[in-house]
C-alpha cells in the first residue's frame, strides 16, 4: 500500500516485512557489482529511507543506472534495520522512474556551499539543510497560530495596499498601475495619481500595527502574521526588502503584562518546533550551531530578567570592557552592548523605559516624561528578537508626540480617533519572523531562511 | 479576579456568586429610574453581557451618564440569570470609566447599512455583524493551517515580489523605489530599472502556485496562504486588488486525487468552523442568509458529485431553461449555468475535463487532445469555490503548450526545469480565502469580509 515516508515511521511496528509502495527522489545512489543503495526521501520525513537492491532483479543493471535527483516509485518490503541510526529499510521489488534527471543534476550529494546554493533557490530545500530550515520555517508559523488562537487571539488579515504616509517615508514601495513611459501629468506637471487605480499614490507597508489596533479596541486580543515590504538599499545579513512579521495587539494590557505575554509565546513556540523538528534541530545542533538545542531548550526552563535601559547602561559603563561605541543613557544600545548584556545575565533580557527621543511616537511616555514604556527582547547569539510598548492612549498627549516627532497627522487621523472612541490601555509587540528562524536554526543569513529572498539587486525566481 | 469573557463561559459552574473584574465595552446602556442595565463585550465572546446595577450604588446617578462605546473595568457579581438566551448576568459593584465615548460615535445600537459601515471600516468590527465575520475569518483560517499541517504539508511563504512577466501582464502592480516625477532614463529614453532597488522592473504577484510547485517537489505536500494582487479595474460584489490565496500542491498525485484532497478539506474546514464559532453561525442563520447553517452541515455529511464538463453541457442543454448564454462543449460555464447544475445535484460538484482553449497552460492535456485534466468545484449559493488541476509533467508537452498559449518561455525558464529534474504527475489547486468566506457567512459582498478592503478608487485607512 502507498505511504508517506511519515507515515510509515507512525505505523511502524504494524508494517515490518509487509510489501509498502513509497513515491519520492533518489537523493543518493551507491553502487556495488551485487548491490546497490538508493537513499531514497520522499520529503515528508528529514531522514532518508534506505533502498536496497541485488542482482537477483531481473532489471538489476536498468536499476543501477538510476541517477541522482530522479522521481521514482518503489515497491519492496519493509524490514528492521541492521545499521546504527536508521529504524528500517526497504528490500526493492519493483521500481519504476516517473521522472528521470540529468547526470548533471546541480544537486549532487555533496556539500554545496550556501551561496552556490541561493542561486538554486528552487531546487536547495532538496538539500538536507535547506530541507530542514524550510520544515522549521512551516512547523514554527504553525506553533505561532497555535499559540495565540488557543489563548483567545483573533488573526487580522492587515491590508498590504496603503495610502497612509503618501507624501513621506522613504522606506515603503510605491505601487501603481500607471505605465512608466508615459505617466499621465496634471496641470502642473506633477504625476496625475487620479489616473491610478486607487486615484492616489498607493504604497506597501511596512508594518499592520496600526490597523491591528483597531481590532484590539475591538476583540481585545489580536495579531497579525503576514508580509511586510522595507526598501533598505542594505545587503547585510540580516536585511531583506520582504519579510514576515508577528504583531500582536492587546487591550487591557500594560506593559509588565505584555512581557508576560512575549515570554509565554517564545517559550511555547520553542517547545513546539523542539517536539515537532526533533531530527532537524539535532542537525542544526550537529552541522550549523553546536549547542543549539542546549540554548532552546535552556530558554524553555528559564525565567526571562527584566531590566530598565537606565540600569543596562550601567552596567554597561561598569563593564571591564573597551567598547566601539561608548553606553549612554540617552542613546540606543548597540550589537555589542546587547551581546554583553544577554552574556552578563546568561539568557534572554527584557529592557524597559527607553528614552523617548529613539522610540516611536505612538509609545506611552512615562511619568518620569522622558522615557516610555518599551520594551526590546534580546536573546542570547541573535540580539533584538521582539520590539514593543505600551501605547500611548491619551488623545492630547499623542498629539503632543506626533508634534514633536514631525508625524503627518493627516495620515493617522483615524487612529489617533481610535482613543476618542473608547480608547484604554493597551500594548503589543512585533517579532520578525525570520529573526526567530535564524535564532531557532542557528542558520545565520536572512538569505537562507526566506523561500525566495529578495534582497537589493537580487529578485530571482 | 479579571477575566476574559469567553473565560467566564468555560469556568462559569465555579464562578457563579463569585466577584468577577471585567474589561471591555458598553454596546448599549438602558436606564431606568431606578435600576440600569449595560450590554457589555470585550470582544472575546459573540454575545453581550448584561451588567445590572441599582439606585443602591453611591455613582448611581453618575453610572447613568455612561454613554455607547465606552472602556470600562467592572467589578461585579457573577449570578445565574432569569432571562432567556443568558445564561449569567453581573450584579454590578463598582465601575470605572477608562475611555470616554462621545455623543455622537458613530457605532450606535441601531440598524447601520453595511455602506456607511464600510466608510467606517475601522470601527465595524465592534458591530454584531462585522465582529461575528472577522472572528469566522480568524477561525477559517486556522482550521486551514490545521487541516494541512494535521496531514503533513509543509507551510511555503511563497514571494510577494516578483520579476516574472515583466514585460507581460496587466494583471500586476508594478513596485518601484524610483521617483515618479523623475524617473531615470537611458539613453533611449526608455525608463532605467537599473536605477530601481531590483535592478529590474518588479511586480507585486497574482498567484503563489509556480513557486509552490518547487517547494512540491520536495516536500511532496505543501500549501500557501498569502496575500494576492489583481489590478483588475472591476467593481463587482467578488473582485478586491488585494485578497488571500490558499493554493495547495502534491507531488504524486493525480486528478481523482486531487479531487479527494479538495473534499476532504473543505469538510474539514466547515467543520472547525460550525464547532468554534456555534454563535456566529446561528446569527448569520438568523440575519444574514436562512438556511445557512443546514446548509453547511449538509456539506459536511455529502458525497460530492464528479462530473465532465461534457456532460455537465448535455445536461444544460437539455435543460428546460431559457438561458441568457448558450451552454457549448468548447465553452466556460456562466453563472446561470452554474446555479443551475449546483441545484441539479442539490450540492457541491466537481467540473473535470475542460476544454484546453479556455484554461491555463501548465494543467495537463488528455489523451483525447482537446481537453485538460483541470477541476473546478462549484457550490450552492457561491459558484466556483477552487479551482485546480494536474499539471502538465512531460517538458516538451508544456513547450507546445507555451507556444500555443503565447507565454513568455523567458520568465518561466527555472518552473519548466522542475520537469527535468525528476518531475513527476502532481497536482495542486487554488481557493479565494474571501470566497470561501462569503459561502461561509452568507455575506455576499467581498468588501464586508475583508478588515480594509482595497477596490478601484478605495483605499482608505
Amino acid at each position: 500500500m502507498k505511504k508517506d515516508v511519515v507515515e510509515v515511521y507512525k505505523e511502524l511496528d504494524t508494517l515490518v516485512n509487509k510489501e509498502i509502495v513509497l513515491e519520492g527522489w533518489v537523493r543518493n545512489h551507491r553502487k556495488q557489482k551485487e548491490f546497490g543503495f538508493i537513499d531514497f526521501n520522499d520529503g515528508t520525513y528529514f531522514q532518508n529511507v534506505q533502498i536496497v537492491y541485488d542482482s537477483q532483479l531481473e532489471d538489476f543493471l536498468e536499476i543501477q543506472k538510476l541517477r541522482v535527483g530522479s522521481a521514482i516509485r518503489v515497491v519492496g518490503t519493509l524490514v528492521s534495520s541492521p545499521k546504527e541510526g536508521q529504524e528500517f529499510e526497504v528490500i526493492l521489488k519493483q521500481l519504476e522512474v516517473l521522472g528521470d534527471s540529468p547526470e548533471d543534476y546541480p544537486i549532487q550529494p555533496k556539500r554545496h556551499t550556501r551561496e552556490f546554493l541561493r542561486e538554486q533557490a528552487y531546487l536547495r530545500p532538496r538539500t538536507n539543510l535547506f530541507g530542514a530550515v524550510f520544515r522549521v520555517r512551516s512547523a514554527c508559523a504553525m506553533a505561532i497560530h497555535e499559540y495565540f488562537q488557543s489563548h483567545g487571539y483573533v488573526y487580522v488579515h492587515t491590508p498590504l495596499i496603503t495610502t497612509t504616509d503618501c507624501e513621506g517615508s522613504d522606506q515603503m514601495f510605491k505601487i501603481t498601475t500607471l505605465d512608466f513611459q508615459n505617466l499621465p501629468k496634471d496641470e502642473e506637471g506633477q504625476v496625475d495619481f487620479s489616473k491610478d487605480l486607487f486615484g492616489k499614490c498607493a504604497y506597501v507597508t511596512g508594518t499592520g500595527q496600526l490597523h491591528g489596533e483597531a481590532f484590539a479596541m475591538c476583540y481585545k486580543k489580536i495579531y497579525t502574521f503576514g508580509p511586510t515590504f522595507r526598501t533598505e538599499n542594505s545587503n547585510t545579513k540580516t536585511h531583506a526588502n520582504e519579510f514576515w512579521m508577528i504583531e500582536p495587539e492587546i487591550a487591557f494590557c500594560d506593559l509588565e503584562g505584555l512581557m508576560d505575554i512575549e515570554e509565554d509565546m517564545l517559550k511555547s513556540v520553542v517547545s513546539y518546533v523542539l517536539t515537532h523538528c526533533p531530527k532537524e534541530i539535532e542537525f542544526f545542533d550537529s552541522f550549523v550551531e553546536s549547542g543549539l538545542k542546549e540554548k532552546l531548550e535552556k530558554l524553555v526552563s528559564s525565567k526571562f530578567v527584566r531590566i530598565t535601559h537606565h540600569d543596562v547602561v550601567d552596567i554597561l559603563k561598569k563593564a571591564d570592557v573597551k567598547w566601539e561605541f561608548m553606553p549612554d543613557y540617552g542613546e540606543d544600545i548597540a550589537k555589542e552592548h546587547e551581546r554583553y548584556i544577554t552574556e552578563y545575565f546568561n539568557g534572554p533580557v527584557f529592557i524597559t523605559d527607553w528614552p523617548k527621543e529613539i522610540k516611536a511616537w505612538y509609545m506611552k511616555v512615562n511619568e518620569d516624561g522622558k522615557t516610555v514604556a518599551a520594551v526590546d527582547l534580546e536573546v542570547p547569539g541573535a540580539g533584538e528578537l521582539m520590539g514593543g510598548s505600551q501605547r500611548e492612549e491619551d488623545y492630547d498627549k499623542l498629539m503632543t508626540r506626533i508634534k514633536e516627532m514631525g508625524v503627518d497627522q493627516n495620515t493617522v487621523d483615524w487612529f489617533c480617533n481610535l482613543r476618542k472612541f473608547g480608547g484604554c490601555y493597551h500594548s503589543g509587540f512585533g517579532m520578525g519572523f525570520e529573526r526567530l528562524l535564524i535564532y531557532l536554526t542557528g542558520v545565520d543569513n536572512i538569505r537562507d531562511v526566506i523561500p525566495f529572498p529578495r534582497t537589493p539587486k537580487s529578485c530571482d525566481y
